[in-house]
């Protein structure tokens, strides 16, 4: 993102929120690095690298970011400057792990850092405090796990682009032309119908479509295959979309035809499962459930779903043995899969958004085996 | 890279290393997540996701690589295959961390962990192990930072790319253009040159060109602009290229000029400098110590380098306080900049390869303020 998506007031708040969050999980302080938390807290985006940035924030006085001089003009564009937020700059040759001390005030004993925090800023942190770090997921995940109007508006956005490319790639899928060049196209229309940028285009087209990683290849699609398309990217806002659909080129085999549809069925089956209250767990075997009445339940090779926000992947996941009961304002994906290996393979996946009594999709596309070419 | 880069004894050898490091250092066991000494160990390349993906070499006894099962078709496909390499497989719902436990014989009290792993993997390990989590740095950047004669080949041709792609540069940077139309040629330049991909394209003109971590922007580059251009991405087997060079489109301000042939002395001084035996911190000083002599100290905001190799910033880092001493084979960056806020920039940027008594260059463009458009 180029300016900050939100007003500096949204960002105070999530600040606050994530202060009070620190006082009720007994820390004394969240030390939080480079990634979504800290995307999410002040619009400050950046990759883990080995210089260290961390926003600290104490349980009782004011955060502190901690960041390299040379980074100093971009932090102070994001919510940083607005807010006022106090700044330590060091320069290569300091020891920036010993600056996290001098941003909690007393002497910490419980100090929780982000999950994307590298090792290699973890370990001597926790050296230099002398105490042994906690995960700030508790802290973290509450804010950015339920998202407020603005946040679901981005979401809506991104939800729209990636239809509108699902809707193109009809027209780009045929026999004769391989993966890759599919692929190039996909991500020029992520692009062109509104998304800052193509973050993941697979094709997985035949047996490449049985494994649930594949990304793209040169393999030249054929007459009949099932092909798997899961795309997605971050609209300007930072806010992310994926959505899967699966497709089939000429005329499918009707057994695989079958198949897909009973996919559908367990989709559809999560996505109505979906209301406050309900755990993510029975979410995941909602869908889960419809494929083990078929006799599929070992061609489902994964979760159900994750959440999404500001980062492709985050809480709640839609998992076995998750036990988080879900709350308005969730967004996460519904995407169960179907994989034979060497064969093919078949994803059907929506975000949706819990609502106070069900869920709103926000990828309506057609869901089922969609032909093409 | 979609092959293995080098034959499956040569990361036999790497894992061997490895494990002899680790004994020599004192621990039971290293645990290496995805990112670059991942990619260096066995040839898995990966972000380093909410799944864990752990390597661990323990000193005794054999590597096993725990890893989420729809990855297995990948995982099989670099060194873990041909090795051999014995395989713990886990699914949603599964605790991972508890299986480092059963990856490591006996009771281990010393444990290290990669650089990159995130704190959402080293924090639940270190709690399943009960102990207190270490780098496992010094293990691991023994082996990555000293480059063997394949390694040091793969360099040299990343080195020609995006000379190759530097040579270009002068038809494409013009008055009237922006940055970013500038910044897409170079990209396309930089994958017809034979990277991978382009990994970073800083297109920094007139003032932007004073903050040393600008990228791109839509800012029109105008007659007498002083240009900061600053690429790199990986050849096909994941070696890097990082090359800068400073241009100037049409007549230079006569004192600029002056100031950036300091510069080049600066960045000659510190290539001069370089063999085995002196330290990382005598070379940062052989550039930084020009500059100060002419009153430009203050205008140096960074250090004056850092290693290269399957990734784009590694050890040995070329900076104030770091008393490494050179060996034969290790490859770093010089690059030696000055910055005047709100006006204009600098940076002059070579890979080097320490040689049995000097170093190789690995950039041969002209170094000088480069003319163009």
């Amino acid at each position: 993102m180029s300016t900050l998506p939100f007003s500096p007031d949204v960002y105070a708040a999530r600040l606050d929120r994530a202060r009070t969050l620190t006082r009720q999980a007994g820390l004394d302080a969240v030390v939080v690095g480079p990634g979504p938390d800290l995307v999410y807290l002040v619009g400050l985006e950046g990759d883990t690298i080995e210089r260290l940035t961390a926003l600290v924030i104490p349980a009782e006085g004011d955060p502190t970011i901690i960041v390299p001089r040379m980074e100093l003009a971009k932090v102070r564009g994001t919510a940083v400057g607005p807010l006022d937020i106090g700044v330590i700059d060091w320069v290569d040759g300091d020891d920036p792990h010993l600056l996290v001390m001098f941003a909690i005030p007393g002497d910490p004993v419980r100090v929780g850092v982000s999950d994307a925090l590298p090792a290699l800023h973890v370990v001597p942190i926790g050296e230099r405090l002398g105490v042994q770090l906690e995960l700030a997921t508790p802290v973290l995940r509450e804010g950015r796990m339920i998202k407020d109007a603005e946040e679901i508006t981005e979401l809506r956005r991104a939800g729209a682009a990636i239809d509108a490319v699902h809707r193109r790639v009809l027209g780009m899928l045929r026999a004769g032309r391989t993966e890759r060049e599919v692929a190039e196209d996909i991500a020029a229309a992520i692009v062109e119908e509104g998304h800052e940028r193509a973050d993941f285009v697979i094709v997985g087209s035949g047996p490449n479509g049985a494994d649930p990683h594949h990304e793209v290849s040169d393999r030249v699609i054929g007459d009949g295959d099932i092909v798997v398309v899961d795309i997605g990217g971050p609209v300007p806002s930072g806010y992310n979309s994926d959505s899967t659909r699966t497709y089939v080129v000429g005329t499918p085999d009707p057994e695989v035809a079958r198949q897909i549809a009973i996919l559908e069925r367990a989709q559809q089956a999560a996505v109505d499962a979906v209301r406050p209250g309900v755990t993510a767990s029975q979410i995941d075997a909602a869908a889960r459930d419809v494929l083990a009445a078929e006799g599929l339940a070992d061609a489902f090779l994964h979760r159900t779903g994750h959440g999404i926000g500001v980062s492709v992947h985050e809480e709640p996941y839609i998992a076995p043995g998750n036990d988080l009961p879900l709350r308005e304002g969730m967004a996460f994906s519904i995407e169960p899969g179907i994989y034979f290996g060497g064969k093919w393979g078949a994803r059907i996946e929506d975000i949706v958004v819990v609502t106070a009594d069900g869920c709103e999709r926000l990828n309506v596309t057609p869901h089922g085996l969609t032909p093409a070419g």
